[in-house]
């Protein structure tokens, strides 16, 4: 099986334009076939803002209106994405860039409405990763450069976070590549004691229970490690979450970060 | 030589959305290989006015500075190009949405900088379209659809005239396929008469002379037309203008519209 790097950026990194190329800089010196899911950084607010848009929450998580996907249709699929593709081509790397919708590549399911309407928001699954056209484009030397955007195949776009896909896309993929996921954010890893740094060099099923009853894990880092105990589960070889700046570390297994096993 | 058509279309269709699904519907019937290029339409301008940038334009050409880049990159990239891209999969159409930056599909060079400073705007020429990326997405029975982004393989992406755009793609892609060429917009066809809407039928490069020397062809359509006789002289087959609303019949060669001739 051919090896294949997932590696999803997010939060800061997104919006700080030097440490964007600097972490670019890294990503193109990663050898072999590689993938960059990327969210959506903090952009989208402040256009949102300026065209009147108020963003809705719900329980941590943004209500997707109308207007709300108009604006993440731009800034995520049009400013973010497409600002990458044209760095990353100029250090050498084929980049191209993917909503869901592009060749199909990620379907989703509209989120059925419950004790609440989160909009035009899709929730992915492996079996919905087109990677027919996945593997063509990285046979042909490309890397596929995904935002947090999926499709209905009803002819909607749907808002889809960008754990999820980076996640969904590594188990869909594990099918046909030895997949390695990396999530890159702010901290060094998955911290024990902030204060410190101190970075928990892995993480288990077993660890992890102990690391939520006792607190350290807590808040959005329960969605990303559930993301990517998921994505173990499904045939991904390894997940590994560290520092933006790190990458090049992360990508060669030199021991930064945490790792998350089985 | 297999046939491939490639299909603009710009102006009033973008900001219609019943006219442009319309459009699409009839798209999607077209058989065999095909590209799409779309323009901008108005929908720019209006979230430039939200957003507090203002058009510039010198001699009927929008400046492109910094800001407006962006709103570009937002709106042709993001919006409309990913809209189109999600309503053709659920036709049928497996559509893949490209700036020129994606899979380096077309290069552009910034326009230097003479009497004035055009900002971010690209010029074209077929030596720089990547036929090799291309030719493998239709191959592999994809869609192609172009918004009126390229870049300047120095990192930033550059504004680019959809209709150049379409003409360069037709000429670089006519090396191995056999292009057909096909400008939609709001009149059917060119036209000798606006009052009673008489199209006329065909013009070659003696009768353009004599038209623009009478003023029967003026003003936007000068370009356009140059794009049509740039794109023959370079191997394509057929160019064709007509109504957006007419596309299988010009696709299918059905005596619509003006046909453009050496």
């Amino acid at each position: 099986m051919n090896q294949l790097k997932i590696i999803k950026i997010g939060g800061k990194v997104i919006d700080d334009q030097a440490a964007l190329d600097a972490f670019l800089t890294d990503f193109s010196k990663i050898m072999g076939s590689k993938v960059l899911v990327h969210g959506g950084g903090k952009i989208a607010s402040g256009f949102g803002e300026k065209l009147g848009i108020k963003p809705n929450y719900f329980d941590g998580r943004r209500i997707t209106d109308a207007q709300t996907l108009e604006l993440v249709t731009m800034v995520y699929g049009g400013l973010i994405n497409k600002k990458i593709v044209a760095q990353l081509q100029v250090k050498g790397v084929n980049a191209l860039g993917l909503t869901g919708a592009d060749a199909n590549v990620i379907a989703a399911k509209r989120r059925p409405v419950k004790e609440i309407d989160y909009g035009y928001v899709g929730d992915v699954s492996e079996d919905l990763v087109n990677f027919d056209s996945l593997s063509m484009f990285l046979e042909a030397g490309l890397t596929p450069v995904l935002c947090p955007l999926t499709h209905d195949g009803l002819g909607s776009l749907l808002n889809t976070n960008a754990d999820t896909i980076a996640s969904v896309l590594s188990s869909g993929l594990s099918r046909i590549f030895d997949v390695e996921l990396i999530y890159c954010f702010e901290q060094k890893g998955v911290l024990s004691d902030f204060e410190n740094q101190t970075v928990i060099p892995q993480i288990n099923p077993l660890s992890y229970e102990e690391l939520k009853i006792k607190g350290t894990i807590k808040e959005g880092m329960i969605p990303k490690l559930d993301n990517a105990f998921d994505a173990l589960s499904s045939g991904v070889s390894t997940v590994t979450i560290g520092h933006f700046s790190d990458v090049l570390k992360l990508a060669n297994g030199k021991g930064s970060g945490t790792v998350i096993t089985l």
